[in-house]
């Protein structure tokens, strides 16, 4: 799996504080290493931070003062997530045989021209509204099918499949 | 594909609401032909409902007064999407086999012991946290491969893909 980072656009603490928590915890269960929130929210920061400190590995996440710098410095393939993009099942193999690292771009409603721009590929997962979240689990999964059963090193906590009932046992 | 519905339980309409939302979108988008919330929300049943208006098809979005009773009357298999489950892989293809109806449920968090004794199947997509959109998107991508592509009848919006904007047309 390529190096997979997440940059999430257009983050308002007061409204997307849980949808915006949801990805990247998703992106750090399917296998990213980093999110990049684009505004400070020292809330999800401690959420992501406690999560990783429990459940293991070395996710990180950050604030970039500006997205559309950080987006043009990217040394890799940047892949914007939309519902109005291409159907990115085509592609996909293409990309990954480059082995360039990705950056992936998930907006909070609608994003500014300038991503579509600087992407080098607006992809969608569906053209339907669902949620960025759902897209960005797809994509990941599609990337590394089994990237959410990957396990995590140095967590506290760990969970003991059950098909009957909650079992987490403490690791230290 | 067999008919999916999903049963969203837990949901807290005042902390809730948008995760619920892209649940519900999550569960239309991706095949499921009705969501049912355990708690009345006007405002998400709105959202939905003018989502299916702009975008077509017949998803449903009901209130059941019981999810418990709910439950234990469903004729079919019920699965119960958790963090602490079984990696679900192994089963599916037998669940699939039997071409009976599905009921899948997601929790807001904590759900209550029944949920775990009442299902079929508790399931995990990875034992990691992450997000019940992101879970249900797997499930569903696995019931129905390629279902987030499928087209929705009679929308009054329709998005044409684009590799570089925004693009849709109004069907009406």
């Amino acid at each position: 799996m390529p190096n997979c980072e997440v940059l999430r656009l257009g983050h308002r603490p007061e409204r997307d504080k849980r949808i915006t928590t949801h990805v990247a915890l998703t992106a750090r269960a399917f296998g990213a290493t980093k999110i990049h929130l684009n505004r400070p929210d020292s809330r999800i920061v401690e959420t992501i931070s406690d999560v990783s400190e429990k459940f293991g590995g070395s996710f990180v996440i950050e604030t970039v003062s500006s997205p559309k710098v950080f987006v043009q410095s990217w040394e890799g393939i940047i892949l914007h997530l939309t519902m109005f993009g291409m159907p990115f099942g085509k592609k996909l193999g293409t990309i990954l045989k480059s082995k360039k690292p990705l950056l992936i771009i998930v907006g909070a409603e609608k994003v500014p021209p300038w991503v579509f721009e600087q992407s080098d590929h607006n992809i969608a997962v569906g053209n339907q509204p669902h949620s960025e979240v759902s897209a960005l689990a797809i994509l990941l999964s599609k990337i590394n099918p089994e990237g959410y059963n990957q396990t995590f090193e140095d967590g506290l906590l760990e969970v003991i499949p059950s098909s009957e009932r909650r079992n987490m046992i403490s690791r230290k």
